[in-house]
């Protein structure tokens, strides 16, 4: 009997990956039903971060009001799994998508309703806190959610400043004393997807302040202000997150809590797969099927299909990926035993996302056609 | 080592039956130098027969000046293959795209330039001829071809009415006496591809007439003739061909060419599958690769990809079929192991069929991972 694992992450701007798993499951079982199929839907820390991760460990959704980058109040979604583990997406309470366009504004949004959701989890007892921080807003080197943790930022008058009011530049000294205590006993895992370092040409104000709505003027200003919040994480925690792969992300939020509470940073598809014991279930099986909407050259930069097809070869499974749209000129057989787009013919990308489920099915149908008929 | 028979059909409007195979194989070895391959380009009888046919059986291509359906000289294509097999195309001589639109003149046109073709062949020492039917633009019953033959349509007053100005309705009596006498020494062979009678309701006038410019009126005038001429051929030959399934093929030259030529009709995959002794071929592999430009309903009604995959099941072959676009819900698994459209996303008509063997080589090179993957 072959025994498949069914693992898609999100085929964007279409369907989740759950929805992506039970199309492809259906295709499979219709063609032949004696597979033996494990329906794993995943994510790479990306928008679908918390839905996966509460589908497959059956987790609790629940929601906290908190502050948005621009402290006004939002309705922020949260997961509970396990009675230990919260999984906490930055986005949702500090996300560029809660901000209309003309409301952008990287000089002064804040990650303080980030925090809010840590102590959230703090507050409901969580041994182990995953954070996915894709989408975010914020250029604030995450003092705004040290700032909800109980962290202090003076300024030169050594008054405390209120969140909402921080500029970067202008805070004199770093008080940790008031970090919750909690923190400590606790492990906080980020899902961090990119390597940029907290400052300098790849960094966090010069790669991604523009899409967060900052002018040229306001990208040098972040960049100071993020160089000089990184001379007072050192004054203050001895440690140097300057050169920290991946302490650019969301904002530069990775490197302030590196540097503050101790956090990990983890790539997003490889801390999703653990949470999940991937490793243990792939062993079980013979074929891993993943895919996500369009396989290109991001791709191959560890996302959803590359990450999961990177552990199934560890352990020498045979990996097949489904896309909406394949890049047909790059080393994809570098990761993938196949790779087939999943749309039947010319169509519009419109209707290639109307049709997604149906068109999962199909070709996941074909392929257990063939394997079948390779038994034979 | 795994064998591969390569044989699809043209992707019509996009490349030819041979430039589909070079891009199927190109993508297989590119993946796995180690497959062993046969290429076999194929043909259901339609406008790329003479080409395929010279291709495989490495025939020589001729030229003849015939008459065109209403007369006019034309330059037309054959074959000629080892030493006595004849490959001729109607459309070559009688074809709908040697007419402007407005040109177009069902009562008129003949196939007289067919049967041209057929004496040149004869002239040239054919034992065997191979006559493909699609796409003329006559409904003359094959009377004009038969007249380029020998043989002669006397009317009312007992005068020989000459080419191209024949009424069938007015035709009193045929005299087969004429008939070049070499015919009989020979084999001839129609690839048909339809089963539509001479006359009637499913008949050539009423079912193809229009496509070849007819008026609801002109149908009838034309279905009036070629009941007189079932009529005729049963006075001159004994033969009732009103109700030979495929009789209505091309105007009705089936019929004509069965009752007094002695023609067999075949399905025309199938004569062409014959030409190349596939079964012998077929045997010797482990998978066959098929495809055309479109798998659709129409294509279940045994056109080339279904005609190959029907005689590679004969001997428990695995059939893989490849195709620009895909109807999703027909039973395609019926005939094939597995069926993959080629395009690799959303895309245009335009950039599919521009994009053809570039699609074409990718998804085969993916076969091939696919394929090899299964061997570790």
């Amino acid at each position: 009997m072959t025994k498949i694992l069914v693992a898609p992450g999100a085929f964007k701007g279409s369907v989740s990956a759950k929805q992506a798993s039970t199309a492809i499951a259906k295709g499979l079982l219709y063609k032949d039903p004696s597979l033996e199929i494990i329906e794993l839907p995943v994510s790479d820390g990306g928008n679908d971060f918390v839905e996966v991760l509460l589908h497959t460990l059956s987790g609790e959704e629940l929601f906290a009001r908190v502050r948005d980058p621009l402290g006004h109040e939002v309705r922020a979604k949260w997961g509970w799994c396990k009675g230990e583990l919260a999984v906490i997406e930055m986005a949702e309470a500090s996300g560029l998508h809660l901000l209309s366009p003309d409301a952008l504004n990287p000089l002064k949004a804040s990650s303080f309703g980030t925090g809010q959701l840590l102590v959230e989890a703090l507050n409901k007892g969580a041994k182990k806190i995953l954070l996915g921080i894709g989408g975010s807003a914020t250029v604030d080197g995450g003092v705004g959610a040290l700032q909800a943790l109980g962290v202090r930022f003076l300024n030169q008058k050594g008054v405390v400043v209120n969140p909402y009011e921080v500029n970067l530049s202008e805070v004199q000294q770093v008080d940790l004393q008031g970090l919750d205590p909690r923190l400590k006993e606790i492990s906080l895992e980020i899902a961090c997807d990119v390597s940029n370092p907290l400052i300098g040409e790849q960094g966090a104000a010069k790669v991604f302040a523009p899409q967060k709505g900052a002018t040229n003027k306001q990208v040098e200003m972040l960049e100071e202000g993020l160089s000089h919040w990184a001379e007072l994480l050192e004054k203050a925690t001895g440690k140097d997150i300057t050169k920290l792969p991946g302490g650019g992300a969301a904002g530069g939020i990775a490197a302030g809590f590196v540097a503050c509470l101790e956090a990990t940073l983890s790539n997003g598809i490889d801390l999703v797969l653990d949470a999940f014991a991937f490793d243990t279930i792939v062993q079980q099986v013979d074929w891993v099927i993943t895919g996500e909407g369009s396989l290109d050259r991001q791709s191959l930069k560890g996302k959803t299909p590359v990450g999961v097809a990177r552990r199934a070869k560890q352990f020498e499974k045979k990996v097949v990926a489904l896309a909406g749209s394949v890049e047909q000129t790059i080393a994809l057989n570098q990761y993938f035993d196949a790779v087939f787009s999943i749309v039947p013919g010319p169509c519009t990308l419109e209707d290639a996302l109307s049709f997604t489920e149906r068109n999962l099915s199909f070709a996941s149908g074909q392929l257990a056609c063939f394997l079948s008929s390779m038994k034979k």
